[in-house]
């Protein structure tokens, strides 16, 4: 299904940029971008430590569904940066 | 790096087969099975409502490093069954 590849690539896209703005902007925190087009499913973790403060979140997640349908499982844009 | 193409390779299919088994279990609840080769990032992922309570939650978390270390960042084995 063509539009199911297609929001694929663009939800890839977006959160790759998204991605590229957080490492520029958290030390010691580690920013992963996860990318699954198999099943797929897309997000951004926050993962480490910042001083004696340890961070285990997901910042993003988005699911692109076999139908076409797009799902923000997740939005924690107001989160980590809060400390 | 045959090593690192090795562990993940051996993480995906611990995975895989650990989603399988919580697939049988939990009705309401979407399992998500996340699979990044490209960045190293294996996820088992909880979303979804349980009647009235929403779970958004990473059930396990491991990541296979370039250098072929493998990180556990999360085990949430205990976490959602105890609602």
């Amino acid at each position: 299904m063509d539009k199911v590849i297609e929001y694929k690539k663009i939800v890839r896209e977006l959160l790759t940029e998204i991605a590229a703005m957080a490492l520029e902007q958290d030390g010691g925190i580690e920013n992963q971008l996860i990318t699954d087009d198999q099943h797929g499913h897309y997000l951004l973790f926050y993962v480490g430590w910042e001083g004696t403060k340890y961070y285990y979140a997901s910042f993003a997640h988005l699911d692109v569904k076999a139908n076409g349908r797009v799902w923000l499982q997740h939005d924690g844009t107001d989160l980590p940066t809060a400390a």
